[in-house]
């Protein structure tokens, strides 16, 4: 794998795979109008896993985004660091102010409660072996579609975005969420509050700019 | 259950189970000199099901900590709150400052790559049902075995503390969750860097003074 570190510019250069984890930082990326490099990552043929990819990455997972010419990870992580540095888009209470906690609250909430259900839906076979994939994703829808009742009492509450009137990081984060549960028995969208919010977030010039170049269609 | 919100000094009151998530928030409070008042959640009974515990936090788990008359969840996100609220105790790079993406970097790790696999081997039947909870803990054991390599290597490299030479706030997160292994096939204090910063974290006062009020005694 070519390994283009941050060029003699600075430029930012974001390790993604189509839809993955990476999305959200991709699409905070366009959204902030950061200058940046892609290199896409066959996670189809284990080039995640590779050793120069390990090398930028110990986790073996997307996104990696060099910047400054250091590989950082953690897309959550990502999305609150882009966020920070771009404070006139708007897109993060500034630290200290009062929406803070709630802020950092919803991006834990997304990280720690809800991505994990995901892990366990796109990669039943690693919680228990292949035998119990399928009881896996049968005892993982629910748990998904709980944690879209709760957040959609949020948005129903104190909508239309996740800290109320402003959209912000966490509903870029959520929308990704929402769009892996596409294909589930019932996804995000079936939730009211949430198919208003993804809709909201689809109409976003820097969705159409991302699915472009992510080469995504389902979802649009 | 009594439900004493912020009394009328603003005391934050933390609502946790002993030796649960909620000792992040609870040993931080102690670390940093935050007055607060406890309210033990007995977990073992189901009390963090009760409509009147939803209704502070509808995820239906500790920790809850009420500050300023709000409840908030999320223990990583409370640790980086009250690390933020505390600048003189130096536990957070400043928001902007070069250490920061680092910072964050290792909270999201920590929230979103390895205590989800906690949640699968303290809770194996919630993954695929109780018949298939040997195989859900059969197989979680190696992927944490492999976190805590990974950390290890990191830490052995450019510890001693996750951010180098000084103590974080991602420390005392990475603590807690070495200590939820100490009765794994490999615990966390295998991995050499690991059982150095145990042994220091172990070490400090706000450690003992938590053990205490929490009634704790293993892995002391």
């Amino acid at each position: 794998m070519d390994t283009p570190l941050s060029d003699a510019n600075g430029v930012d250069c974001l390790y993604y795979a189509p839809g993955a984890a990476s999305m959200l930082v991709h699409w905070l990326l366009i959204e902030l109008d950061v200058p940046h490099q892609l290199q896409r990552v066959d996670t189809a043929a284990g080039a995640q896993k590779t050793p120069e990819y390990l090398a930028l990455n110990p986790n073996g997972v997307v996104p990696t985004l060099v910047t400054g010419g250091t590989p950082m990870y953690e897309a959550a992580a990502l999305a609150m660091t882009l966020a920070d540095r771009h404070p006139q888009a708007g897109l993060a209470p500034a630290p200290g102010s009062a929406l803070r906690p709630q802020y950092t609250q919803w991006m834990f909430h997304l990280a720690n409660a809800v991505q994990p259900l995901f892990r366990l839906w796109w990669y039943p076979q690693e919680a228990a072996g292949a035998a119990q994939a399928d009881a896996v994703l049968a005892h993982t829808a629910p748990r998904i579609e709980a944690a879209w009742s709760r957040i959609d009492a949020q948005l129903a509450a104190r909508g239309p975005y996740l800290l109320g009137e402003e959209v912000s990081t966490p509903d870029f984060y959520l929308t990704m969420l929402m769009r892996w549960s596409r294909a589930m028995p019932r996804p995000a969208t079936d939730w009211p509050a949430l198919a208003q919010l993804a809709q909201a977030m689809r109409a976003r010039p820097s969705f159409r700019t991302l699915y472009q170049r992510e080469g995504l269609e389902e979802w649009a």
